[in-house]
């Protein structure tokens, strides 16, 4: 394999630097969910099919990476065919034995025309459909190997080759040849009937099989698939150990998931999700608590100003109550969204377009004007939902939610109410969140979520818990903080001193003192062949090692800082001090 | 979807508390690795499957999962070879028109007999050959789409079908319905030839073709497989970004790998692998190095006693050099490593057995006493390798790394000479490593490694690296960890301190404490229903949760110690400096 390798589109290689600053934002994740009492779980990387097929719509499940079955996976399915088409074939075979006896017997001369036509007769098209037929039936019915042949049925199969080899009548002769080829049995070495059915006899019928079941095969060649989200994992998991959890259960989970999207500028195959949910209360007091947990990570990130927008499905429901068209509501949203950048006029030209009735637009028509704090666009709702219970419930909830978190306190994010807001509205049953980045900083959602009233009902009806759940988008975090320039220098660097190799009695007192820095927590490494002291030089300057031991002078190290340009002696206490 | 969820065999959920588990045996290896200058990195899930077949073998090839192309891998398929079968059946009914026109030129008088059998010949078994073989040709070599269809064409056939329908013999009929399938065809609403060639006649020939090309199918529908380990992988990144790596490039990996193994007790098809390698240094620091990090790494998860094996397959070449059979030399470790078992005399009586010849023994001789310190053992082995000068480096290697290793000390770990290790024969050229868990703890090796002169030479010939390298079986790792009471109690504490929700006003005082605490970086939450008292108790008895607050009064907060049972008043202040 002589071609430069390269890796699968829509996945990365992550280097050294990329992936102590992904494990930088993970860790503070990880510490933030666990003070907030989210507990770490691991789901497999691939999952049944039938755990995730039917979850994700249409879509999805085109989406979905299947794994093809382990080992010889169609090998099988087609060696066992072929047990039964064999057998199929020697009980036709016995079936068509008989007539020919019949046939002889009826006329002893010979009357070959008639004796060809009979026998071809069976080989017709119906004679196939009753194969493909039985084939059918059989294969999904047992699965045994019965043993029909005998010597008796070999030696009339014998004679009517014989017989054929002479006819005249070239055709017979060719379909006979076609459908048994028996051109490559001889029939001295070959004692079984088996060996007529050859093996390009089963094979084009097994395909023949194959195809009649293909919208079967996928099922039968993959039965696992990759993980598609986090979420139909965990209500999986949730209902698989339900009798070990404690309810409410408030996990955290950080794993990757795959998709087979079409790879695209900042959109992955394979990229990790960082979820925190919890399942089995209704409290509003997590919704609460998510939006805190959003502010506290971010703000330990120093992402500061992120916009937490909420919005509640209730409200929505209620506008599309108002509007009239529940199956306009997500035109509406989308159309109502572009206010800032396409006006009032614009927008409402967009939902007149759309089928949205004129006068729908002006019952509606503060949602064009909405602007203000949480609590006056609360107020706007509440007039503008008075007629609807459900819109007034999404306000009390959001009302709830708002004024906690103000009570509470946040400590750099805003919280702002966003009725455009419609995200997962298929499966989001209350709150929806979404987190913008800070202002002046072109990326779209960095985070979002919701709660979900039936989140375990997909694997046990019984089981109607429900969910709330927020998640983080790791990569495009990982940008903003790039693009901010917000990580910490320290967490890219990685190993501290560099002791040059000078040969092996020095090397040895060098091993010596970097067993002793290791001890006391530091990065300290030996350039491992005794080179040049200025590729060793170098080797230091590429990796960013800040400081490199140059030589020893009895108990001194001769320590040069490569920052500043600084030269120094020191014992290994003085340095160990110096770095620890 | 009624049925209770499950896992694929082989897989596992972890829970918390397996997770925090897990997560603290990574960490310490994780904060080594960085200590001795090992950089992180990550590759894809899943890598292109050229990457990955053919570098472990015909077994590993099996073992490797493989994923279906995204989707509808065997419709698209499909669906261009129906293109094909479609043109080339079109083709074929030209030649076929010409000839019954040639044949109505001939005679035209209704000489029906001999007219059906030379439109009968068209459809002999030659014919389908015919077709198969141009499918073959056709698919590989073109992919355009030719229009042959036309009025003429088609008005031939209908012309032709129509006088078919009439025709006393039946088996001609049949057999044009069968191939042209005719019976769904409208002709007065189909007005092209190409919907005489019906769906499925060319999912027929369609499968047959497919069937043939059965071979072709899994690279067709499947180009990417899991990671089955983590040194290919690496060997690509290396090669891949050579120009963007400062050798020698010391990394290490912490992924998971996938093997479609048979799932036994203790071993999964989804496991990670801990591996630290150093690329593009021969120096034999590395293996001293090598071995520190094995003993920092259980030294530091108190895992005291374990024995580091060591061996070089230059001995084991020089072994076989000397028994004068390189072929038996895996049959001789083996039986030579049931020395303990089976005693000197049934060890001597496997290799004779194995086709050892008896005067080979008696060269090897010492080997069977094969006691002693390091040294004593270099000492025999010098004397028995003599004669082999690969036998002798081997010797010479292993003398410097483990002189080295003891003037540097180990802290916990043994070292010792195994010849009989020989893990890898197939791939480690130098040094081999095993290491055994504490003695009394019925576990195979907790890990391994070795030495390979060409580490990228299979993904670039002009690379030729060596490596070295180490890896961590932490799946056996937990379980020796955890047979022997290792992990500390803290790894599973998740949250310090429950707040009771004890209705609205009292839940927001106790939610701002609790935000005060996580500041603080207590792990800290409020049960989130104002339930009853008793069931909240059990909630942080069930989740060892060892402080709860079950009242606020006033400014002081009622404060109760699960463990120990004990009750107390006590400021939010003094609380946060009791927990922090």
């Amino acid at each position: 394999m002589a071609q430069k390798p390269s890796i699968p589109k829509g996945t990365r290689d992550f280097s050294p630097v990329e992936v102590s600053k992904r494990n930088y934002i993970m860790s503070i994740m990880r510490s933030h969910f666990e003070k907030f009492g989210y507990q770490p779980i691991e789901t497999p990387t691939f999952e049944n099919s039938e755990t995730l097929m039917g979850k994700y719509g249409e879509e999805g499940d085109r989406l979905i990476f299947k794994i093809l079955n382990s080992g010889d996976y169609l090998e099988n399915y087609i060696s066992v065919l072929e047990v039964h088409i064999k057998k199929i074939f020697s009980e036709l075979m016995i079936e068509l034995s008989n007539k020919l006896n019949d046939n002889y017997r009826e006329s002893d001369n010979e009357n070959s025309f008639r004796r060809n036509r009979l026998f071809v007769k069976l080989f017709d098209s119906d004679f196939i459909d009753r194969i493909v037929e039985q084939l059918n039936v059989r294969f999904f019915k047992e699965n045994k190997l019965a043993n029909f042949y005998s010597k008796e049925l070999f030696d009339i199969i014998q004679k009517e080759i014989d017989l054929m080899k002479k006819s005249k009548f070239l055709k017979e002769k060719i379909l006979f040849k076609a459908l048994l080829n028996c051109s490559d049995c001889d029939p001295n070495s070959n004692k079984s009937v088996n060996n007529f059915v050859s093996k390009k006899t089963t094979e084009v019928i097994g395909k023949w099989f194959l195809n009649i079941n293909v919208k079967y095969l996928t099922p039968q060649i993959s039965e696992k698939a990759l993980r598609y989200d986090l979420t139909v994992p965990f209500a999986r998991y949730v209902v698989q150990h339900q009798n070990e959890i404690e309810f409410p259960f408030k996990r955290y989970q950080i794993q990757p998931v795959w998709r087979a999207d079409r790879p695209q500028k900042g959109r992955f195959r394979e990229f990790y999700q960082c979820d925190a949910d919890v399942v089995g209360s209704t409290s509003l007091w997590q919704e609460v608590e998510l939006v805190q947990l959003y502010d506290s990570v971010f703000a330990t990130l120093g992402l500061n100003g992120v916009t937490i927008k909420i919005n509640n499905r209730k409200i929505l429901s209620g506008i599309a109550e108002v509007i009239g068209a529940s199956d306009k509501l997500i035109d509406f949203t989308v159309a109502l969204d572009k206010l800032d950048k396409i006006g009032e006029e614009g927008v409402k030209k967009e939902m007149l377009e759309k089928g949205i009735a004129e006068n729908a637009l002006e019952k509606v028509q503060p949602l064009f004007h909405f602007s203000g704090s949480i609590q006056e666009k609360l107020e706007k709702l509440s007039t503008l939902l008075s007629s609807s219970e459900e819109g007034m419930k999404g306000i009390e909830e959001l009302r709830f939610i708002c004024e906690s978190v103000m009570n509470l306190g946040l400590q750099q994010a805003n919280l702002d109410l966003d009725v455009t807001l419609a995200r997962g509205l298929n499966y989001y049953t209350g709150a929806i969140f979404e987190v913008s980045a800070p202002e002046g900083v072109a990326m779209g959602s960095i985070g979002g979520g919701g709660r979900y009233d039936d989140l375990t009902g997909i694997f046990d009806p019984k089981s109607k818990l429900s969910g709330v759940g927020i998640s983080f988008g790791l990569d495009r975090i990982y940008l903003v903080l790039e693009e901010l320039n917000l990580f910490p220098e320290t967490v890219s660097v990685s190993t501290e001193v560099l002791f040059f190799n000078l040969g092996e009695s020095q090397a040895l007192e060098a091993m010596k003192a970097i067993t002793v820095l290791r001890k006391n927590g530091v990065k300290a490494e030996m350039y491992p062949d005794a080179a040049k002291e200025d590729k060793q030089f170098k080797h230091a300057q590429r990796r960013n090692i800040p400081f490199i031991v140059k030589g020893i002078n009895g108990d001194l190290f001769i320590v040069k800082n490569l920052v500043s340009g600084e030269q120094m002696e020191m014992s290994l206490t003085d340095f160990t001090a110096k770095l620890k």
